[in-house]
């Protein structure tokens, strides 16, 4: 697999999201990480925010580029010219939207194939929201994300109060 | 069975609402397709919008009544004297949420039974709010609506923003 | 709908088969409950057992007819007039056994639908293995099973040693 | 086990929450029911509300105290000196979400164990929120909540519009 | 709780059934772990051999008594004065069994409740049957058994040849 | 992704292997459809009658190699210097057991990554076993299987009675 590319919200960034990369990184051999800019979906860090958490983690791999889109991802997928669209698959509540997903996305688009990754099974149950929601009340989220995004998570979600 | 009612949101209709009229009109004398007019769930469509959509698609056709109605399923079947109720059941997330209605309107009313039907399988994964979220990011929603929908539903996602 | 079948191994007969039967009944102007007679499955009741422990709890009622079938249950469906398979959907792993067989029997026979209905809760984890393992065990199957027929249940399953 | 935990929202108190601390009671010497007063989430009850109905209910049992906690649930469990937290399984729907939840609390306090208790089959479809819906559509209530919160529940919905 | 079960065919005994064990130590007084011997279900190692595996890995440990049984399990527990079945829950997979057999155990016996327990996310997806898959294939099965196990369940799936 | 390996049994080859050989082809150099030669799962049709359906139907097409294994799959990956495994994943059903398979392989070789696709919605609920059952009740198999088959799985399955 010559392109892909791994779409999210990243809101925030989790230690499952950089596992998916991890596993990624090894079958394909470009791989473009892509914020999703998306107006109607609130978040609670900016599209700046969450891409500097993404520079922050990742750095500058070779292989892998932080990127930022909006409108649909098959759209984004073409102007990039990747010919899959890589996705974690953790538990069963993913399993049917990201079927959905796949098929809407294979409906619009049908050179793009939709690839599934399994995270580490200790990532299973971790989401975006559930650490929002532990950080907001005032729990310790090191085990779930990775370690340099602690305090700006924690600092972001005091400052919503 | 005589007289059957399918209720629904229709927000906006799909091909899947369709698919599973056509397959009831086969086992009812009497059809009635019931556009929910509840004021608690927020709807992208006006109640007037999603029975015109309805009555473009189906118009007259031997024994499929479109109707409205307000309040409890049951209540308005018993109304019609309706004695069943049709869903149709497209994936496992629909399941448990049909099946929890079900079984609150079996507690509700004891004589009218709910009925299954399975769509095709193109349409397993289609949704209503699916359809919403490609057009608003202007995808192509041809695959998944009946003609002459397709320019309401665009228009209606644009003037949103 | 006129006619329907609803089939099954009924290995043994339950009172959640009862209650979809008296569902079925409500919806449908005759209602086939049809014994598979399938060599393939190996059963602990002979076809003409399973037979007679449905005529013994079901009787002669109005509508409803007991009979028997080899083949594909589409076939008899046709032999029979039916337009309707009768299917009682339980749990979540009823879920995708059902659905297959109902998008198989739908590629085999475009014209008959399958309908499903929802079992009393109290038949949700009911199924006719367990009641043999539980009869095996020298347990109390009578909530379980109508009453006419605990005894040929219980000697049965003795008889197997 | 010594002393336990259930903790809720209970917007409002159902027939499956009693259940559950039914069921609970038999296995623990002391029981803190503990409504959650969180203030992200929105109720339709107020804290003082929800305490109210559980003290109607529930009264002065033996081995069973009504409390409110804020933060997070192990912090709750540690000033309690709880072992475990019980919660109550009923639906597959549940599953998913109680273990995300069982798992992040274990690895945020490692000696607290999640007991599942199954609720009564004929509470497996019964949720909060399906309750205030039927409300709002002024159905009838009563066979999913304690009598003597009928009214109150009634009356909260109606104060909505 | 003073006294509880944790049934099972232990076939063989793995680690996710040495994770239960502890968790459910720590929530009991007294707990038999309790090897089934079930002359229908056909096992790989005998009764004495599992026995002999849970007394290797779980020797004498203060509150656990290792035992075999016969019958049912609510049969088994009346015999033991035990108040509680403990189970794993590991995954949907298991979800549905097992609450079909709490249910049934239930409707035998109303004053025994089933607890449920949460291995740790490593064990989600380790099975007995699928160690003895892998030691078939001459796969290496010590991320998955006691250590003291390891030859014995190695030399008994070669002699299956 | 250089070098993928596609395991199956292929008892028989269905069009939805066909798919999913389809899909894998686009995103790998190489890829080997290894049938499983298992002595301990029994199969309809022997090793040499599943390898020569593959090669019926696959020919020869350039990066796709008809191929053979025994023992443990990550084993024979690394035999074909191949990093991924290509699975198909078309329903709940399947999800819990590839992820159980697809983790031990994780276990036993963490340089192996599972790649999981979906194979088009309308072969979501097909089965090999489903056609076999087909087959033996002289069902019409041409809608589930490549047609240079259909008569040798139609034979096969009159010569077991």
């Amino acid at each position: 697999m010559k392109i892909a590319v791994y779409p999210g919200t990243f809101d925030p960034f989790t230690l499952g999201h950089l596992d998916v990369i991890n596993r990624a990184k090894k079958i394909t051999d470009k791989l473009y990480v892509a914020v999703a800019n998306n107006s109607i979906k609130k978040t609670l860090f900016t599209l700046e925010e969450r891409l500097e958490m993404l520079k922050t983690v990742i750095g500058t791999r070779d292989g892998v580029i932080i990127d930022t889109f909006q409108g649909l991802t098959v759209d984004y997928c073409r102007s990039r010219k990747a010919s899959a669209i890589i996705r974690g698959l953790r538990a069963l509540s993913d399993f049917e939207y990201e079927f959905q997903m796949a098929l809407i996305n294979r409906k619009l688009e049908d050179e793009i194939e939709t690839i599934f990754l399994m995270p580490s099974e200790q990532y299973t149950y971790l989401s975006s929201s559930m650490i929002k929601q532990i950080a907001r009340l005032d729990g310790d989220i090191s085990p779930f994300v990775p370690g340099p995004l602690i305090d700006k998570i924690r600092k972001k979600t005091k400052d919503e109060d």
